[in-house]
């Protein structure tokens, strides 16, 4: 692939390459309202070897861009902390809203092959990454994204005069690193694998290999493939995916109508149970920190099930340094502009913590499905990328447990009426929760389907009967420590071997 | 101080001490709703000895409190890359908005006295930091923000149980870390800096001392001391400081009266120095890269003074991984609901990285301040808060330049009939725009006030007419380039002496 590259002649003397590039230079420019005025998102990653000029490449095209409206992000240095998360996470947090440019320095294609290179990660591990990247281009394709892929390619002899060039003056010897050093002695190896990574991943759109030996031709070449992914997505306008095939190990979920309501526990049952589970939890807590294992537990369920009350006994005997609750309301503003997977790949628990989700990305296929917050084929089209998305979290060693908290129609309205007749209790009970009501059935519906496509062998979903509170708190505590319980003795972190390791000094 | 530390008795016995403790478990949790109604921030600062039981009090204290009104902030280890900015931007990230409550598990106290026993900061730094404690605490106070600090005593033999049961057990072993074990080595400095920390940095707030030696005592004072403090600001209602006495020193502003704004350059003039400018500050990038000086450029000035322009030609010959354009609108809700220069604070560059802002936080004292959007007490503190957050960013060492882009009210005319008259500038020009213009005189006083006591010697103001754009960029180059060759030539970043280093390994 990259061995036999042949930079193709671009047929222009320096004057008209030089006038071609000003032209795309403006063009660009004024794709930026264009772009603005259709809402899409665009992402230009810049891969490619060092000292190829990524940095200068990504200075030039946005030399005459309106600031106010792309950014850029570089990851040729991730701070440690990242290690801590599934390795995509990073990639989704600069993730632009809609009518916004990113441009990367680097992405996914160079924090694969270089670790592969460098046996930070297995061959295996390797594989799953490569296919987790083509997932993720396919989503932010399926969502709407324009994804356009450069690679700066350079001979092993330009790199060495360049290398060379920079160690001559003071002030940008220390631009070359260690790891540029190592890069250029393996060059084949690198070499090879880039160019392998690219035919794997061109499923989902083309790579474009660009001849950066010639600063002008490359930046021309980069010129050309922006704009014209630009104009193609405006004339075709944003693209919508439909639901792929489904090869999901599934268990064919658990149905509501199999809940038993009448399950309870007695008052002295109760109190026994939550003082025995706290503390095992409590102490289950000190060992998943120390080894290291992220947790993810979310909450779905009818309103006034009793999440609020259930998720406090979860959580008090949780060490606060080592959890979260996160709340999910309708999205800002700010994340409704993005793909909406996003502001939860954002807040995922670093590996030794827990994050509780109070409701879930699962409201894709509930309340955006029923009121139309989204389209059909993207609530279609979201379980499978729900599977997809745990399906990462699993795979970087996250345990993923998911509660559908159950009562009965009769249950809430009794609930419902509590509250609005009880003083203190008043602020919980509102017009949507009546509103919500009426779409019982609708509701039913969609969880049914919910439970069947997204109940997984790595994430399945526990329905939770809590018409007895108490009964329901002491369940999901059973199933919380029985599973941390089953992990601490089993788990190994996958793919990244130094997470598993004991802290040297600090605490956190 | 805290040497001949006693407990003071709170006279109950167990049982009614428990019953104390549940009575104000609901009163903190029924207080939740008053301070979400009455838009109330609070910050609950939680310091103290290693193995005191922070995590636990904090625990205890949210365990009947909704989720999704507060959240816990924990600093025992704090990233690394925290090293490359101002100290106090990492207490700012987590305020709380409106209405909602932050713990913080250990806070400034800690990172002052742990940095200094440990000799990471001179006992010079260590003052200035204390001082800008007090600041902190100040501002937070005058903007609102309900703050109450709480401090976990226990005796050195205390202290020795404590980690000795913690070693007792492999799973909580590795929680005693070589800092503890450092500290309780250390105590009678750790008690003497404690002790010394509290008694400066009591101002603006009481500190309270909690017998930490009892796990339910030290909860029953933890609840009354917030109860408390709550109860007496939901009576007083929000606070609003007034402006203190001004000691900065002022440099007597320079005034827009004194602009000459037929200034111009010829074109070869313009070309030729444009690129000479630009060369030059690409090489001072490398070196400012190089010796981790961080630079805050501020842009202010009337619409149309050709503000977007001018950044652009000073960000072209910017390495793209080493700077970022901010550009300023109106506030978010969720920047609306925090302390004023949340925002700013959050987006400052790192050590080595320059930060552009087009438009900034004087925004407080001009569209705020003419339209009403805070009070004017509000806008009138702001000046005092403003010189506070720049002496901030200088004393850490960042090079702070700030440009009011000039022009006059007939040339404002010109541009704005020109962007309506061309159809692909239409864009820029909104019904704001025109509206702001009828303002001129409510600005050019506002504008004259923020000249006059926001330069300091620190962060002056630099008038930069524009009429002739290209004079207007020719002169921000100038002034920037003059102030980073300056800045390498006699750096030193304060307080913190490993930012100087040369980076080891990798290019960030």
């Amino acid at each position: 692939m990259l061995h036999d590259f042949k930079p193709s002649d671009d047929g222009l003397d320096k004057a008209r390459r030089k006038a071609e590039i000003n032209r795309l230079r403006e063009k660009l420019a004024a794709q930026q309202q264009s772009v603005m005025a259709a809402k899409l998102p665009v992402i230009v990653l810049v891969e490619g070897w060092d000292c190829a000029g990524k940095g200068h490449l990504i200075n030039e095209l946005i030399s005459e861009m309106d600031p106010r409206f792309y950014r850029v992000a570089v990851y040729k240095r991730v701070p440690e902390n990242e290690e801590r998360y599934p390795f995509l996470r990073k990639f989704f947090e600069p993730l632009p809203e809609n009518g916004k440019f990113l441009f990367m320095d680097t992405g996914w294609m160079e924090d694969c092959v270089y670790k592969y290179l460098r046996r930070e990660i297995t061959a295996e591990e390797y594989e799953r990454r490569v296919d987790a990247c083509n997932i993720f281009e396919r989503q932010l394709r399926d969502n709407g994204y324009i994804v356009v892929k450069l690679f700066l390619h350079i001979s092993r002899e330009e790199q060495l005069s360049r290398i060379a060039e920079l160690r001559e003056n003071i002030d940008t010897e220390w631009r070359v690193t260690g790891d540029d050093l190592w890069q250029h002695k393996e060059y084949k190896a690198f070499r090879r694998a880039y160019g392998e990574f690219m035919e794997k991943t061109s499923v989902c759109g083309e790579w474009h290999v660009l001849d950066a030996g010639n600063r002008k031709k490359r930046l021309l070449a980069g010129f050309q493939a922006i704009t014209q992914a630009i104009d193609s997505a405006l004339q075709n306008g944003r693209y919508v995916g439909r639901a792929g095939k489904s090869d999901f190990p599934l268990l064919g979920g658990p149905s509501l109508r199999d809940a038993d309501l009448t399950r309870s526990v007695t008052p002295e049952e109760y109190k026994e149970e939550l003082k025995r589970l706290q503390e095992k939890l409590a102490a289950l807590h000190n060992k998943i920190y120390r080894k290291r294992i992220p947790v993810v537990i979310c909450y779905e369920g009818w309103d006034a099930a009793g999440k609020g009350g259930n998720i406090r006994r979860l959580a008090y005997p949780l060490d606060p340094r080592g959890f979260d609750v996160i709340p999910i309301a309708s999205p800002t503003p700010d994340e409704l502009a993005r793909h909406y997977l996003w502001r939860f790949w954002t807040r995922l628990p670093r590996s030794g913590h827990v994050t509780i989700f109070d409701r879930s990305w699962y409201g894709r296929v509930m309340v955006e499905r029923i009121e139309g917050y989204c389209g059909e084929n993207d609530w279609k089209r979201a379980y499978g990328e729900i599977n997809e998305f745990e399906k990462a979290l699993v795979d970087y060693g996250t345990i993923v447990l998911k509660f559908w908290i159950h009562i009965d129609p009769e249950t809430q309205l009794e609930r419902f009426e509590l509250r609005q007749n009880t003083p203190e209790k008043q602020w919980k009970i509102t017009d949507e929760d009546w509103r919500n009501r009426d779409k019982w059935p609708l509701y039913e519906t969609a969880v049914e389907e919910m439970l069947q496509k997204t109940s997984t062998v790595y994430a399945p979903w526990h329905i939770i009967e809590s018409v007895d509170k108490k009964y329901a708190r002491i369940r999901v505590l059973r199933i919380v420590t029985d599973t941390l319980e089953q992990a601490v003795n089993e788990h190994i972190t996958r793919g990244v071997k130094k997470e598993c390791a004991r802290p040297k000094k600090n605490r956190d």
